[in-house]
């Protein structure tokens, strides 16, 4: 295999530069198999890049030319060994690094999975220990990651297995452009990487290197098409197949299987069939026999993922059945050859009279789905989106996560930025996928999400502060929606690819501080240890990074009541614009206070869709966290915050504050123009966008300042302009 | 020439029973040339339906054969004649209506020009007289509209001539689909008539029947394609030119002239040249050239039309040039060959900051061409929307209609109903067209705004109540924005078809009564008076129509203020929609008050772009006329009407009124069901209709009061439901 490498396309977190540290060394790999010997290529490309050596014994052919200059069997001839822990006869620190975990973890081993692995560096060797080709794979990129201090003092022995069985990106690409939403819907990047004109890309070369970068972040499986199936994809799963096992082909190389968004309608619009009832024996046998065929084309697809009687998709309740009924058909298809259905929980309403106060489409997944816990097949994974609205910059977590424990549930987040800035703003998602994660249902005696999601739900009693520890069952799911296009910088804005790169690495370890991860992808991005700038540049991106989800907080929807912006597209601000729609996204402002009553007293009674302690935290004006604050209650413009200030001043004084952190900002990055790490490319393309940024802040503080300013009357306390 | 019949479309206002009147006599065609041939046509045709006879001397050929059978050349044996003025030996009737004629208009003649006609009914024999064909033609379809009358006792001598030279439709079609705004912009009746596919249309049977339904109420001129010009419609100008010239073919049996929408850029666009400067020799040169090949195509070709500087098109502007410098270089290019530029005056700041509220968008037009009256070419008409804004229900009067003596000046009407329900409301417009072209700009005193475009305007002495005294200087333009699509009813909402009439009918005829043209239409389309149920039908479709505008103006946007639309469609409201965009779209409501202040002592200054007393009237809080109030004044909710109701109170009243209204049009439409002159086709595509306008009307009282309800706080003094 050669290792894809597109021209005129930025190489993210995987520069040349990155693999230094191993390609500089010389490293035995010991296994075979797909997976190792794409171990063994990269090492391979990169000891001819810094003049290494690789030895890969019982495999002919590709080996690093200068392995038989430099090559030798005797251990200290090696400074990193890969070996699957089948490997016979291995050096005596892979021996030894068995030993230790022998000792550790007895006789029946480390458990760490088909994609896990150990390390340890034992005289002066850096051992990779897996079970499995994929463990070695991510071992690699674990190395890669360490770098030079892989391969210093000792280390000791480290298991490594992903929290989540899947880690998966959602594409909601198009293989036609859509004549509204694009190629890629809530796409800010261009068009797919997969798709060009109605057909599969020519090139499938870039393809390739998304692989290699999912592989290096740690995500293992993507969807090739959009969730809403549109004419032309609706194909993918029957005559246009081999499309989509060309991107597989591409892909698994790097450990990542593809899965199809599938229309539920299929039946009818491919099959020909008069229903698309899932209790009809035809359309069964529809189902089974075309996905026979998807496997017979596609033996490793991890499934099919589908929305379902969702704005405007067609779905069971056509045919007066449970959306358990309709997944568990295509489940029951699946199920022969191991693949799942992600049955999306993203049911509501949209056409909601808004004269209507007592219907809340925050209510609507948990209402739709908790009656049918138990009732879907094990193969099914109920995908929740994070909160009970729809990726806004705050929601509270959603109640139906805690609610499904007979259920296989996956959190669903938004990679892609359609509420936080569209890819035009810096926006560090990471902070706030942690907040999501480590939200515990029950209070602090219970499990956090990320464990729930990883199969411990039951396990409420283990609060599992020692993560190394964790168990997951072999379920757990984390799903993104991606942010990835064929621009040139993969995600439009270059700092975008940080969120990508944490979606992967927080599906892997939830528990990771945001912080670390930055460091991790500012390292791998820039490598300015190399440079001299290590530590400014370092800085300025924490600076610019770090708390910039709760700026663009700050000037945008204030205190958890969501949306506001301009209807359709999603950019900018725009307060009234889904008022008195039919959308179910409401803030209910009237020239006395502004919120939703969420409450069971007064209100929609969604803070009864939570267990204690939250179903109380939220119901109560005095517990409930300022941040969602107009999420849960409507309230006076001078009602008193925890903070101290009211509701109107507070609206205030963050929309200028907000403003002035990315003025802030982008007076920070300019500094970094001119000599440095930061090529002058991805400089200017992330100035242009600072200037969008700013200009689009004000606008929202600008907007939102004088839209409650109007309405309320109330000056600022402190007396600066509003419009 | 054959009579176009498309099949599977509605015949608008030529059902064959309107031509029973003549088809059932026998007349006699005197004179030569293309439109004489189609008033021969006409005739024969009716003849063959309707038993009548047809004598055409001196043309051989296609003749109705049963004229030998029933012709004669005495006098007495014709009912009607149409006769040129040259023709000679007429029979003794026409010398007579001659005589008649020479009497009261003197030796110089009748001045009716080349589209004028004399009428008279005289010994029983009813005649026509013109100077040119098109006069003949036109007169054929008076003849028509009088239906059997036309027949009876003597008629005095009636001069007719139209008050507009040039009675002009603008199609806002695509040749190919736009992805946002579909293939005819703004329009809400299908698909083009002229272009199908990126390609002109392989049938254009409908293109002839539009030219004839387009004869038969007076227009004269339209173009073929969007003031938008995109880059495949650019190409009609030069490499398409034959698809514009086979509509002109059409076209042409009817009068109807073709006018072509150019890009301003079309010289670097079209013509590879570096620059679109005006003052270029080169592109001089280029539209010069150009056009001379465009008048070897089409040799009546009427002229161009130029969107130039507005809204995102290219213009003069871009070279530092004026408007008179960007409009000249095409009229001298069009000069040679008699054609004119249509420039349109629809230009200002679209990027405008909403916090800046001293810009006002109203200003725009007066400020931008008042500086270059006189500095314009004699072949240059401006086109003028008739309101400073954009067609909104309700607006002043354009003040640069009046402030351009010394430049033709047309105005421009929105027949497509893209402020005013989109063909899916009822909405006849012809009332709120009478009061544009009534509108005195200098008071009592002066002339009306129709007399202004018709070329009167240096004669301001001249009050003008006797119109059949008009003398138009053959400059006059009305422009309207044309409502037809490849729809069957051609208008979408059949009862829109009455505004395309009523357009036609007002260019040529600009005081008449939009009652009395409603009543033409009727009898025209349903042809009641042979049904039995005239006057039921009559009297259903006044109420249902005559006060139509005024009810839909009163569940929308109040009191003049404008806007409050749904942002990019344009449909159903959205109150806040376009108040913080830089589109110069403003209400200001805030917790106290609501409206735009134009006045010069503390708004905009608007106010005193007028003449006196208008000037003076709208500056005035007390003389401002209630339904403009918002357009020139904020005024707190409080403020009381001329009719003794708060603005607060109004609001809620006309929306409650309005949506009644518009129930009470449903259930008097539902009560023409059954038998009857409208077809159960008609009869079922205005009841869904109703059905849709009803359900909006309700959307926008609810949004409406709901939004000022929960900006001001008063409760509706009549405790109805505000949601």
């Amino acid at each position: 295999m050669t290792i894809p490498e597109p021209t005129g396309v930025h190489p993210a977190w995987l520069p040349p530069e990155a693999f230094r540290a191993i390609g500089s060394r010389r490293t035995l790999v010991l296994g075979a198999g797909l997976l190792v010997g794409t171990v063994r290529d990269e090492v391979a490309r990169a000891c001819a890049a810094y003049g290494g050596a690789l030895r890969h014994p019982g495999v002919t052919g590709d080996l690093d030319t200068r392995e038989t200059a430099r090559g030798d069997r005797a251990d200290g001839a090696f400074d990193l060994v890969f070996a699957l822990s089948t490997a016979q006869s291995p050096p005596d620190a892979v021996q030894a690094v068995r030993e230790r975990s022998r000792r550790r973890y007895g006789d029946a081993g480390p458990g760490i999975g088909d994609e896990g692995f150990l390390i340890a560096r034992h005289d002066g060797v850096t051992v990779v220990l897996a079970d499995e080709p994929a463990g070695l794979l991510y071992g690699l990129f674990h190395v890669v990651r360490l770098g030079k201090p892989a391969f210093g003092a000792a280390r000791p022995l480290e298991r490594h297995r992903p929290a989540m069985r899947l880690r998966m990106l959602d594409h909601w690409d198009n293989v036609d452009v859509h004549p509204v939403m694009g190629q890629v819907e809530r796409g800010y990047a261009g068009g797919s990487i997969f798709w060009r004109d109605g057909a599969l890309s020519g090139d499938l070369t870039r393809v390739g290197a998304y692989g290699r970068l999912l592989a290096a972040c740690g995500v293992n499986a993507i969807t090739v098409n959009n969730v809403n199936v549109h004419a032309t994809e609706a194909h993918l799963l029957t005559d246009r197949l081999g499309d989509v096992a060309a991107i597989a082909d591409r892909l698994r190389p790097y450990g990542v299987r593809v899965h199809l968004s599938a229309g539920f309608a299929s039946p009818i619009a491919l099959g020909g069939l008069p229903t698309a009832d899932p209790l009809d024996e035809d359309v069964r046998e529809w189902w089974a026999r075309t996905t026979e065929r998807v496997y017979q084309a596609i033996p490793d697809l991890g499934g099919y993922v589908v929305k379902a009687d969702s704005e405007g998709q067609p779905g069971p309740f056509a045919y007066g059945r449970s959306h358990a009924d309709g997944a568990n058909v295509l489940a029951d298809a699946l199920a022969p050859f191991g693949g799942v259905v992600h049955w999306r929980a993203f049911v509501y309403n949209h056409r909601q009279d808004w004269r209507d106060r007592s219907v809340d489409r925050a209510r609507a997944a948990y209402d739709h789905f908790t009656p049918l816990d138990g009732l879907f097949r094990g193969n099914v994974i109920l995908q929740v989106k994070h909160g009970p609205i729809d990726f806004q910059v705050r929601e509270p977590s959603s109640p139906l996560i805690a609610a499904m424990p007979a259920t296989r549930v996956a959190v669903e987040l938004q990679v892609t930025q359609e509420y936080t800035g569209q890819q035009r703003h810096v926006c560090y998602l990471a902070p706030m996928w942690s907040e999501v994660l480590a939200f515990r249902p029950w209070g602090p005696a219970g499990p956090d999400v990320a464990r729930i999601v990883a199969g411990a739900a039951a396990d409420r009693d283990d609060i599992g502060t020692e993560h190394d520890g964790w168990t997951a069952d072999e379920t757990g799911c984390l799903v993104g929606v991606s942010n990835v296009g064929d621009d040139p910088y993969w995600t439009g804005h270059p700092l975008a690819q940080a969120n990508l790169y944490a979606f992967g690495r927080l599906a892997w370890a939830p528990w990771t501080d945001p912080g670390a991860i930055l460091d991790e992808w500012i390292d791998l991005t820039f490598a300015p240890a190399e440079t001299g700038d290590a530590e400014r540049l370092r800085r300025t991106l924490h600076a610019v990074m770090d708390g910039s989800w709760r700026t663009y907080e700050r000037y945008t929807a204030p205190l958890g009541v969501g949306f506001m912006v301009r209807p359709g597209h999603h950019y900018g601000p725009d307060v009234d614009g889904y008022e008195y729609t039919p959308w179910g996204t409401y803030h209910f402002a009237d020239r006395d206070g502004v919120g939703v009553d969420r409450t069971r007293a007064t209100g929609t009674g969604f803070t009864g869709q939570y267990p204690p302690p939250w179903s109380e935290v939220y119901e109560s004006l005095e517990q409930c966290p300022d941040e969602l604050l107009l999420f849960f209650h409507h309230v006076p413009y001078g009602h008193v915050l925890h903070s101290g200030s009211t509701v109107i001043q507070h609206i205030y004084d963050t929309h200028f504050a907000g403003v002035e952190q990315v003025a802030e900002t982008r007076a920070l990055w300019a500094k970094l123009a001119g000599a440095g790490p930061v090529p002058p490319d991805v400089h200017a393309r992330v100035s242009e966008l600072l200037d969008e940024q700013l200009r689009c802040a004000e606008e929202w503080r600008d907007q939102i300042n004088a839209y409650f300013f109007r309405k309320s009357g109330v000056p600022d306390a402190h007396g600066r302009r509003i419009p």
